[in-house]
C-alpha cells in the first residue's frame, strides 16, 4: 500500500512510497500561486502558496498524492480502506472533499500548528471528484520541520493525532499503529545482551542481532514498525546528497518488490518513491524501474503564474555505462 | 554483513550487497585472459577465462569480492566469522589460499558441475596475502544458470552444499540457514486464510498479511529468509531493464541502512550492490550514495590483454534534474 | 496479570487464572440469596441470586474476583492498569462502584443480554471500599452459555464490547486485543503447507509447525492470543471430568511460572486457576502449589441463608502416594 | 512430541512430558537389582542398579520411556523422527539396541561422566524388540545433578552433546536446537527497556513484556526455547512440595492441549508429565486428565528382588470436594 516519512538533516525532507498494482499517469506537478483552486463547498483560493508534488491531473485539476508548499509544509494521502469514513455535508463546518484536502491545507497554511487549529472546523465531506474518479479511502500525514500529525476521518468523527514518529503507512487506525510500537521496545541497533540465560554461553553470531523480532513482511503494520525503526535510528551526513540518499534508504526499508504481494494476477509494487527537500522546494523521486534520482525544482518555475506545470516521471532505467 | 543472490529472466544475473562499516577502495576490475594469475602453492595460470567483478587491487593483484567469468560462471565470497577455518598445507590436496579461490575457480571452469568435481581435491590453505591483508573468514556461493553451490571450509573440513535457493548471507553454517527456512513454510504472497479460528470473523486489513512473520531485522539469518522469500517469489518482465531492476529490488529487500546496525561509533551499511548479467558479461552496480546504476561491459575491453583494467566506483549521487 | 475464559462441553464452564506476586487470603465464597448486599449509591439487594466464586472478605463483605450465580451467569474482574478510569458520581446514572459491580450484576441478572441492557444506565463511580482497599483498575468479562461481553470504563466512557472469543486478559483495551488476532489468521492446528516457495523442498520436521508464530511470552497481549488459540481449538469428551480437565489445560496454556516475570525481588505467578461449572454451581480450583483440583458445590449449602460461607483454599501439594 | 528437563532445588529432579495421540498402557515400573536384563548382542546384567520410571512392559521386559536409577542417574528417550539412524552390528563396538539403551546405561553407571566415557564404544544397533514393537526413532537426555548430555545416533554416527540447558525436545538435531537459542538472547524476565527509539515515549503496558518474542506454538523447536527459558529462570522454595510444584510448572509451559495439534482425526496431547526426585528415588507424575500428583517410592519396594514391580497410572481426575 504506502509508506510516508519525514527526516531532518541540515534541511527537512518529506516523501513517500506509492505502492499499487497499477499506475495513474502520475506527474510531478507544480501549482503556482495564482492557479485558481476551486472547491465544491467553500470559496475558491485565487491566490495561495505554491505547491510541488505528485498528482494525477484531470481536467486541469491536480489530484495530489503528496505535496509540499513553498513554506515547507508537506502532506501526503495514504490508503486507509475500510476505516476512512467521509461525512455528509455539515452546515456548521467547513466542508472539504478528500480530493481537495491537500490543496486546501497547503494552499493556506505554513505550519502544522496552524493546520491543527484549522482542522477543528473541518468536515471531510463525501463528494467525489467525478464518476470516473470516485473517492479514495485515505488518511493523511502533515509535517513541517517541527512536528507531524495524522488526520483520520473515521466512523466516530475526525481524529487528529500527534505523530511523534513522522511515519505513516495504512491500516489499522493510527492509535493502534502507535500502540503496536510498544511491543518492539527492546529492539536495538546495538549488539544483543544475553538476558535470556546469563549463565549460558550464547553467541552473537551476526551483526544486527539486537533487532531480531523486527517484522519484514509488507503488511501495513509491519511496514510501519520497520520504517519507524529505520527512520528514527537513521544517521547521515549533513550534505544534500547524503541526506537524500539516507531518505531513500529509509523508504527502501519498506519498499515492495514485484512478486511479494499478489493480488489475483497482479502484484503490488512501489510505483514511485519521493523525497522533497521542503526547505528548497526540490522534489526528488525514483520509480520502480528507474533507480536514478530525478528532480524538479519549484523555484525554477514562474511561481506567480496561473497554470499548473507538469513533468512526466522518467520511468526507464537510466544506466550510466562506464565503458 | 552481506547478501548474494542469483536470478534468471531472459538472461542470468548474479550479484550481491557488500555490507561493511568501511570501504577498501573497491573497483570494477576486468582481468583479461592473459593476465598471469600466480598462486602460492600451485602452478600459475598463464591463460584463462576473462573475469569481471569488484576487487581491491593490491600490488597488481585483484582481490575479488565477487566476479563472473566470460563463460557465465559466477562466485562471491561473503563474511563467515568464527566458522571459517582454513587448514595447514596438505600435500595430497590442491592447496589454494582463500584470496586465490575466486580466480582459481573462475579462471578454469565453465559450470558449477565442473567446480563440484574440482572441489573434491581442494584444500583451502591458511596463507594470507600479506601482513597488511590477513585472511578474511569467508564462505562462497558459486552459480551458473543451472545451479548454485555453497562452499564452507570449517573445522570439520570442506563442505560443499547444493544451494537450491541461490542466496547466501553469512552465519550460521549453510545447513542451519537452509533448515531455518522450514520455520517459514506457511508464509505466502497471497492474502491470508483464517485457519486460526474459522468461526471467528477476522479481517484482512492490509495487503501483504499472508507473509506476517517474515523477519525484517538485519542479522544474517533474517536477511537470508527475507532475501530468499523475495527472490523466489520475484516476477519481472523479460527485458534487460526489467530484470536488472527486479534484481536490485531483491538485493534492496536485504539492504542495510545507516544507523540500523551500530558497531561502536560506526555503522554497517550496504557499500555497494551489484548485478552482473552473466550471459553478456556486463557488471552493474549501485553504491550507498549513488542509486543510479552504473555499468561496465567486459566485452568492450581487450580480453586478450595481460593487464587488469579497473574502473573506480561512481559514488556520488547522480541526480537528473528535469528543470 | 490474569487470564479468564469460558468453555462449553455438555455443561458450560467459566474460570480464570489469577496472576499476582502476592496473595490476599482468598477464599471460595458462597453468598446465599438473603445476604444483604449494600451499595454505596444505590439501594441494597435484600434478596438476590446466590453466588459462588473467589473473594477476599473484608468486614463481612465479599470482594469477588470472579463469580457465577445460580442462573449460570458469570463474571470476572481482571487487572486493567492505566486504562481503567472510574468516574465521579453521575446523578442521571446508576452509580456502582467497581467493587460492587460483580454482586450488583450477578445478584440481579440471568443472562448477558439482560446485563447489556442494564449497562446502558450504569456509571462506574470512583469510590473505594476503604483506605486499606483502594480501587483496583479493572475491566470485566461477563459470560453465559450463549455469549460473552467485555466491560471497560475508560477515559472516553463505558465501553461494552461483544466478546466473540470468550477470553479476557489485561491491557491493551479490548478493541486492540481483538484486532491483534487478525495478525495470527494463518496459524493452524494442522501441519503447515509450503506456501513460501512451493518448488523448494521444505520439511515438516515436527508436529505443531502449523502454528509457528504463536506467542509464548507472558505479556497480556501474548497470553490473549495463546489462550484464544487454545480455547477456540479445544476438543474434549463430554464428561464432567474430561471437560474440566480440558478447561484447566486451556488456562494452563497461559499460566505464569515463578521466575519468568520478575518485579523487583518478587515474581508474578498464577496464584489460582478456577473453573466453575456454571450449570451445576460447582466451583473447582487449583493453586500454584496444589495441582489437585478442589471443589465447592454451592447447592450443598443453604442458599436461602443470610451469611456468606467461605472455604479456605487448599494450598499445599496433595500427593497421592501409590506405595 | 515430548519435552524433558531436569531441575535442582535442595534435591535434583528429572522428568518429562510424553506427548502422543495414543497411549501404550504405560506403568510406573520399578526394576529391582536382581532382575536379569538380557541384551541382544552383549552379556546380560544379572545384578545392577535398581531403576524406577515409566515403561510399557512386554513379555516381562520393561521398555522404559524414562527412568532414574538408585544412584540418581536419569535418562529419557524422546522422539527423533527422520534424524535417528541406527546402525548395522559393528563387531568392534558394544552393540546396544535402542530399546536396551536405558537399562544398559542406568543399570551400570552412576554419573554422566561415566556414561560419556562408556559411550565411546557404543553402537546403537538397528535390532527391533519384535515385529509388534519396531524401533522408535529416538534421541536421549542423560542427567545427573552435575550435568546433562544428549545422545543422537544419526547418519554421520553417534553424537554426544553436552547439554548445558538440561532440556530436550525433538527435532531438529541438538546442535541446531542449541544454536537457535542465540536468536532469543535479549528476551528477559525483567520489564523491557526502550532501545527501539529512546526519545519516543513507549509504554510498558503489561508485565512480562521483556520476553515478547518467546515462541508459544507446540513445534519441537518452539517448545525447546520456551521450556529452556522457563527452566533456566525458574525460582522455587527449597521444600519438596515447592520444588515439585515448580518442576511441573516448567513442564506445563511446554504442555500440549487437546485440539492444538491435529493429526488427521486425532490430537496429540501430553499423556503424562513426570518428575522424579533422583536423590530419593520417588517418581511423581500427572496425566492429561488427572492433575493430582501421584507418586511411587522405589525405596518402599524390595530392591533386591528379581521381578519388575508395576503401578498402573491413575488416570481419572481426582477431585477433592470441600463440601
Amino acid at each position: 500500500m504506502c509508506t510516508a516519512a519525514n527526516y531532518t538533516a541540515t534541511d527537512h525532507y518529506f516523501g513517500r512510497n506509492l505502492d499499487l498494482e497499477y499506475s495513474y499517469n502520475e506527474t510531478v506537478t507544480v501549482t503556482p500561486r495564482n492557479y485558481v483552486f476551486k472547491f465544491r463547498q467553500v470559496d475558491e483560493l485565487r491566490s495561495h502558496h505554491a505547491l510541488i508534488g505528485i498528482s494525477t491531473n484531470v481536467d486541469g485539476y491536480p489530484l495530489y498524492y503528496d505535496a509540499t508548499n513553498e513554506k515547507g509544509l508537506s502532506m501526503a494521502g495514504l490508503n486507509f480502506p475500510e476505516n476512512a469514513d467521509y461525512k455528509p455535508e455539515d452546515p456548521k463546518k467547513i466542508n472539504i472533499t478528500p480530493f481537495e484536502f491537500i490543496p486546501w491545507v497547503l494552499g493556506q497554511y505554513e505550519t502544522v500548528a496552524e493546520v491543527k487549529e484549522a482542522l477543528k472546523d473541518i468536515n471531510l465531506v463525501n463528494i467525489s471528484f467525478s464518476k470516473e474518479y470516485p473517492l479514495s479511502p485515505l488518511h493523511w500525514i502533515i509535517s513541517d520541520r517541527e512536528e507531524s500529525i495524522t488526520v483520520e476521518s473515521v466512523k466516530e468523527g475526525l481524529h487528529v493525532y500527534d505523530n511523534p514518529v513522522g511515519v505513516l503507512t495504512n491500516n489499522p487506525t493510527f492509535d493502534k499503529q502507535l500502540f503496536n510500537l510498544n511491543n518492539y521496545m527492546t529492539l536495538s541497533i546495538d549488539p544483543p545482551k544475553n538476558n535470556f540465560a546469563p549463565d549460558l554461553v550464547l553467541d552473537t553470531y551476526s551483526r544486527g542481532m539486537g533487532a531480531i523480532g523486527l517484522p519484514g513482511d509488507l503488511s501495513s503494520s509491519s511496514r510501519f514498525v520497520k520504517a519507524v525503526f529505520t527512520k528514527i535510528n537513521s544517521v547521515s551526513g549533513s550534505s544534500e546528497s547524503e541526506a537524500i540518499s539516507q531518505f531513500f534508504h529509509i523508504l527502501g526499508s519498506a519498499a515492495q518488490q514485484r512478486g511479494c504481494v499478489r493480488l489475483g494476477d497482479k502484484y503490488e509494487i512501489t510505483i514511485y518513491s519521493s523525497c522533497c527537500n521542503t526547505d528548497k522546494g526540490i522534489y526528488y523521486y525514483k520509480t520502480y524501474e528507474n533507480s536514478q534520482i530525478s528532480g524538479v525544482d519549484m523555484h525554477k518555475e514562474n511561481l506567480d503564474s496561473e497554470e499548473i506545470i507538469s513533468y512526466s516521471l522518467i520511468e526507464g532505467q537510466q544506466i550510466k555505462m562506464q565503458n
